[in-house]
C-alpha cells in the first residue's frame, strides 16, 4: 500500500471509530471528528514527534484538540496510535470512563494535558506550550487542531498576536474549515483566504489546503515545521466528510447516529479496520528538570504595599527557581511583576491587555512542567474566568495574583475595583484563596503558593499596611492568625487584608472602651480555619466579618459555611460587613466609610450588635 | 480665525483641560487624554450630532470612549460643550462628584452613556447601540474612541468581525494610536498600517492619518460617514502631544502633573482658554416609542425543559413586546432563542461564538432603549464576566439566561457545566437571579425580567421536568413557593431548579418512611425569600439546601446568609449539599447520585442529620 492510501485507510478508520464511539455512548460530536480525520491521520502518522509510552518525552511535540467537541476523533486517533484498546474506546462519555465527552487529563489518560471543550481555549494553551518549550530548551512542536466556529472568540486573536510578537517557531494551527458551526454556517464560511488574511494580519503564515487531501496535508505541515515564525494551515473540510447523508449537510451537530444510520455510514467508509501506528520518534533527550530550591525571602521592616511584597517575593524566588515562569497584561509597574522581569527577563512573558490568552497560556506552561504566576489587576482576572474554570478541569497548577482590590483602590472607581473575585474564586473547584494584610504574610503565602496543586489565587493590596508579622512566622494555607484575644472576649472580629488592617484599629478602640473583642486575620479564605472560627464564636457569642469585597460570595459566605459545617447546630450571632452598593471615587478612607468596612465602621457594628 | 485655527484651540483647551483637572485631583490620566485631544476636538465641533440638553435626542449620534482612562479629555469636552461647568470639571474624582475617575453614566452625568475603563469593551458596545439604532431605523452614528493599548483584547477583534458581518455601516471606531501603553511600548507601536491590515482583514474600511492634524481628522470622518460598512481611522498621536517633557514620552501613564509641572505644561499649551462650541444638531425626529404590552405567555399541560419553556416565553412575548431585542452566541437551537428568531429575525442578532461582543452589544442595545436577551450554556456566559460586571457599572438593563446548569447535562462533561454561575451572578451589584423548576415559572419569570432594572440572570435545565405550577401562578421576584408544609415537619428541603425537582421526591420518600418535612422552591435565589427560609428554620430547625451547583457561593450561601441576616440570633442547624470535586461525564440521574444531590442522596442527608 503507498502512503496516500495508507493515511486515507487511517483516516476512514478514524471516521469509522468516531461513529462507532459516539452511538456507542448515544450522543457526541461524530461529523465534527469526520471533518479533521484526514488531517489527524497524517499528523500522528508521520508529523507528530510522539512516544506514546511516554507522552511527555521532554523530545517530543505536544497536541491540544482546541475543538474538543471532536472527542471522539482524539480517542480514535489515541486507539490508532495503541494509547487504548477498543473496549475502551467504547466506553465514550459513559461515568467512570476516562473517555470522557470532552478531552479531560486524568492519571489513567495521560496522553491528554489539558480539558478543552470551552472552544477559543486550545490556541492561547498551545501557545503557553510553544513557549514553555522554548524556555525549556526542547525541541518540540506544539500542534493545535481547532475548529472554524471557535475562530470567533477573541481569545483566539489574542493567542494569535502574541505568538507573532513572541515569535514563536514552535507553534502550528490547523483550522479544520468545515463551514458548520453548531446551528448552521460560520461566519466566513469555506472563505479561507479571509481566514488566511486575518492570520497574516496578525503576523502568522498562513497557507489554505484541501483537507482532505493527504499529501497536501503533508506538504502542508513539513512547510510548517520549517517556517519561521508561527504558522496556521486552513484546511478546507466537510463536516461529516466521507458519508453520503451527513458530508456538509446541515442539523447533524453533536448528534449520533442511531444503529442503522451507523452500519450504513460505516459501510460506506469501507468498514471497519484494525490499523495500529507509531508516531515518529521523539528526539532523543534526558530531561534537565529546572533547579526548584527555595530562595531567601524579602523581609519588611516597615510599611509596605502587599502588590509589592508580591513583586519582591517572585524576584527573590527568580534565581533558586528556575521553574517559576511570570505573565503581565501590561500592568506590570502596578503589580510589581516587573522586579522578576528585572531579575530574569528570559522567564518573563508580556502578553499586553490579553488576560485570556494569559491565563490559557499559563495552562500551557504548567503542562510543560513549568510554574506560572500571572498578575493583574484582581478586576481584570474576571475577564479570563471561562479560562480559570477551564483550568480547573485541566487539573492545571496556576498561580493568579489580582491586585488593587477592592473599594479601597479610590479614585480610579468601580470599573479598577476587585469586588467579585473572591466569590468567584471561591467557586472553582479545587481552589485555594488567600488575602495576606502585610508584607511578611504575603511573602510567605507567595512562596507557598509555588507547590500548591490546583488554582491559587492571592488578592493584593493597592496602598501600603503596616508591618504585623515577621519572616518567621508561618502562614499555612488553612490557617488563621488571631490577635489580641482574652478569656473575656465579647466579640471577634474576622479580617483579611485591608480589612485587618481596619479591624486591629477597631478592636484597639473597643478594648478602649472597656470592650474586649478579639481579631481574626482570615488570611486563607480556601479553605478558611473553620476550628478556629467556630471556637471564636463560642467564645465570644458574635463574629463580625469584615471584608473589602461584595457581601455576596466572599470571606462572610465562607465564614457562614464554616460555622454551618457538617450541619452543626447553630448559636450565636454573625454580622456580614462587606460593599452592598455600587462605589465610586473618592479617596480609600472615604470608600471604606461609605462601604461601612473602615475601623470606625467596624467599632459602631460591633457596639450595635451588643446593643 | 479659520476653522484650522479654530479646532486646534479648541483641542489646546481640551488637553489644558485634562492636565488641570487630573491635577487638582492629584491622580488620573492626561497624557492619554492628550493625545486625543485634536480627534475629540473636531469630532464635537464639526461631526457628532448631539442636542447637550438631550443626549439621547432620537436622531442623535452617540459616543463611547473606550479608553475609558482618558476621562479627563471627555469631561473637558464635557465642559466645552456646555454640559457641565469648569467648577463641575474641578471635582474630578473626588467623593460625591459624578465627574468619575473612569466614566460612569449617573442621574446627574446623563452625557455618558455607558460605563468604561477595562479595556476592549467600548467597540462592543458600540456595536450594540449601532445595532440598536438600526433596529429603531434612527439615522444617528455611533462614534467609538479607542486607545492601541486594548486592541490586544480579543473583544475588540469579536466586535470587528460581527460589526462586518452585520454590515453595520453606522459605526465608526477612532483608535488614538499613541504609541505608548501603561508599562512601556505597545505591541504594534507606530505601525498604523499593521492595524488597518487587521480591521480590513476583519471586513472594516480603514484609513491611516495624522491624529494632530484636524484637517485631515475632519477629512477621515467625512470619508468614514459618507462610507458604507464599519470604519475604523487609525490615528497616529503622541501621548502628552503639545508638551515638550511628555510628548511620547515612557513613564507618564496615569500620572497627574504637580503645581509646578501643571503651570509649565499649561503655558507651553499656550495658556487656558474659554471656549465653547455648539455640536451639529441631531437630525429632528419624534421619538416613536416601541411597543411594549405584555402578550399571552405560553402555557405548559405537561414536562418541559426550562430552557424551552424560556425560548417558548421569548417567542410568545416578540410580536407585543416590541423593545426585544435577543442575542444568540451560535446555541440558539440549544437555548430555544431560535424561536425568537422565527418570529421577529429583525431583533434576532447572532454573534457567533464571541459570549464578550454579545454582553457588550446588549449594554449597548439598552442604551438605546432597547431591551436585550441574551442566552448562552450558563458554563460559557464565564466568558463574559467581566463585560457583566462594567455593564452593572453601567447600570445597564441587561437579561442573560444560561442554560445547561449543572451536573444534570450528563455525557457532555465539566466544559460544559454551569456550576459557578449562581456564585458569579450573585456577587455582581444589584443582580437579580432566578433559577426555575418547572415550565410556569420559567415563563413568569422570563416575563417579569423584561421590566426588572439591572442585571438579571435566568438559569436553565436541559433535561425536562415535570410540570408543577399552573399558568395563572405568580412568581414574584424575591418570593418563593413552599411544598407541603404541615405542623409536624422535623425538616426543610430548599432546592430550585432540577434540585427542587429531587428535593420533592426526596420528601415524598421521607413522608412515606414517616418523617414530615416540606419543602421550599427557592426560584429566586437574589433577592431570597428570608422571610420564609427563616420561619421554616425556626418551625423545623433543620434545613438542608440541595444546589446542583458547586457548594461555594451558591445557594446555600445565599440561605446561610438570609438566616444570618442582620446579626440574629442563629439557631437550628443548616446542611449544604452541592458539587464539591469535579464531575466527569455520566448520565444525569449517575453524577446527580455522585455529586450528593440526587433523591435519594438528598433523603439520606435527611435521615442522617436527624439522627
Amino acid at each position: 500500500m503507498d502512503e496516500r492510501t495508507e493515511r486515507n485507510e487511517l483516516a476512514a478508520q478514524l471516521a469509522v471509530d468516531s461513529i462507532r464511539c459516539s452511538t456507542a455512548a448515544g450522543s457526541g460530536h461524530p461529523t465534527s471528528s469526520m471533518s479533521a480525520a484526514h488531517l489527524l491521520a497524517v499528523l500522528y502518522a508521520g508529523h507528530l514527534r510522539y512516544d506514546v509510552s511516554e507522552p511527555r518525552h521532554p523530545g517530543g511535540d505536544r497536541f491540544v484538540l482546541s475543538k474538543g467537541h471532536a472527542s471522539p476523533l482524539l480517542f480514535s486517533t489515541l486507539k490508532a496510535i495503541g494509547a487504548i484498546t477498543d473496549e475502551q474506546l467504547l466506553t465514550f462519555r459513559r461515568f467512570g470512563s476516562p473517555v470522557e465527552g470532552h478531552p479531560v487529563p486524568l492519571p489513567d489518560m495521560p496522553w491528554i494535558d489539558v480539558a478543552t471543550g470551552s472552544l477559543g481555549q486550545g490556541l492561547p494553551i498551545g501557545l503557553g506550550m510553544a513557549l514553555g518549550l522554548r524556555i525549556l530548551e526542547r525541541p518540540g512542536r506544539v500542534w493545535v487542531l481547532m475548529g472554524d466556529s471557535e475562530t470567533a472568540e477573541g481569545s483566539v486573536w489574542e493567542a494569535m498576536e502574541n505568538a507573532s510578537y513572541h515569535g514563536l517557531d514552535n507553534l502550528i494551527a490547523i483550522l479544520d474549515m468545515n463551514r458548520l458551526g453548531q446551528r448552521g454556517p460560520t461566519m466566513l464560511q469555506w472563505d479561507g483566504d479571509a481566514y488566511a488574511r486575518r492570520a497574516e494580519a496578525f503576523g502568522w503564515h498562513a497557507r489554505v489546503i484541501d483537507g482532505h487531501d493527504v499529501g497536501a496535508i503533508s506538504e502542508a505541515y513539513t512547510e510548517a515545521e520549517q517556517t519561521v515564525g508561527p504558522c496556521l494551515i486552513v484546511a478546507k473540510t466537510e463536516k461529516g466528510h466521507g458519508v453520503s447523508f451527513l458530508a456538509n449537510r446541515e442539523g447533524w451537530h453533536g448528534k449520533a447516529l442511531n444503529d442503522e444510520q451507523a452500519a450504513k455510514a460505516i459501510a460506506e467508509l469501507g468498514g471497519e479496520r484494525s490499523i495500529t501506528i507509531t508516531p515518529l520518534k521523539p528526539e532523543p533527550l534526558t530531561a534537565t528538570e529546572p533547579r526548584r530550591s527555595p530562595g531567601t525571602l524579602p523581609s519588611f521592616d516597615g510599611p509596605v504595599a502587599t502588590r509589592k511584597a508580591f513583586g519582591d517575593t517572585l524576584a527573590a524566588m527568580a534565581p533558586t527557581r528556575e521553574d517559576l515562569v511570570v505573565l503581565d497584561a501590561e500592568v506590570g509597574n502596578s503589580t510589581y511583576t516587573e522586579e522578576f522581569d528585572e531579575a530574569e527577563p528570559d522567564r518573563f512573558v508580556q502578553f499586553f491587555i490579553a488576560e485570556q490568552a494569559m491565563i490559557g497560556a499559563a495552562v500551557g506552561l504548567q503542562a510543560v512542567g513549568l510554574t506560572p504566576y500571572a498578575a493583574t489587576f484582581g478586576a481584570f482576572l474576571s475577564r479570563a474566568y471561562d479560562f480559570t474554570r477551564m483550568a480547573a478541569i485541566s487539573r492545571a497548577h496556576v498561580r493568579l495574583s489580582g491586585s488593587h482590590a477592592g473599594v479601597s483602590i479610590g479614585e480610579d472607581g468601580p470599573s479598577q475595583m476587585a469586588l467579585e473575585d473572591l466569590a468567584s474564586f471561591r467557586a472553582v473547584d479545587g481552589s485555594t484563596v488567600l488575602y495576606p494584610a502585610d508584607g511578611a504574610s504575603t511573602a510567605a503565602l507567595v512562596a507557598e503558593m509555588a507547590d500548591t496543586d490546583g488554582i491559587a489565587y492571592i488578592r493584593t493590596t493597592r496602598e501600603s499596611t503596616p508591618k504585623l508579622y515577621d519572616a518567621e512566622d508561618a502562614f499555612p494555607i488553612g490557617g488563621s492568625k488571631v490577635h489580641g484575644a482574652s478569656g473575656g472576649d465579647v466579640a471577634t472580629i474576622v479580617g483579611a487584608g485591608i480589612t485587618l488592617i481596619e479591624a486591629l484599629t477597631a478592636a484597639e478602640t473597643l478594648r478602649g472602651e472597656g470592650t474586649p473583642v478579639r481579631v481574626i486575620d482570615a488570611y486563607s479564605i480556601k479553605p478558611i480555619d473553620g476550628e478556629t472560627l467556630r471556637a471564636a464564636l463560642d467564645a465570644t457569642g458574635l463574629l463580625v466579618v469584615v471584608e473589602d469585597h461584595r457581601v455576596e460570595g466572599g470571606i462572610g459566605d465562607a465564614v457562614l459555611e464554616a460555622i454551618a459545617e457538617g450541619g452543626r447546630p447553630l448559636s450565636g450571632r454573625v454580622v456580614k460587613l462587606g460593599v452592598s452598593r455600587m462605589p465610586s471615587s473618592g479617596s480609600p478612607t472615604e470608600l471604606r466609610d461609605w462601604a461601612g468596612i473602615s475601623a470606625g465602621a467596624i467599632a459602631e457594628a460591633v457596639r450595635a450588635a451588643l446593643g
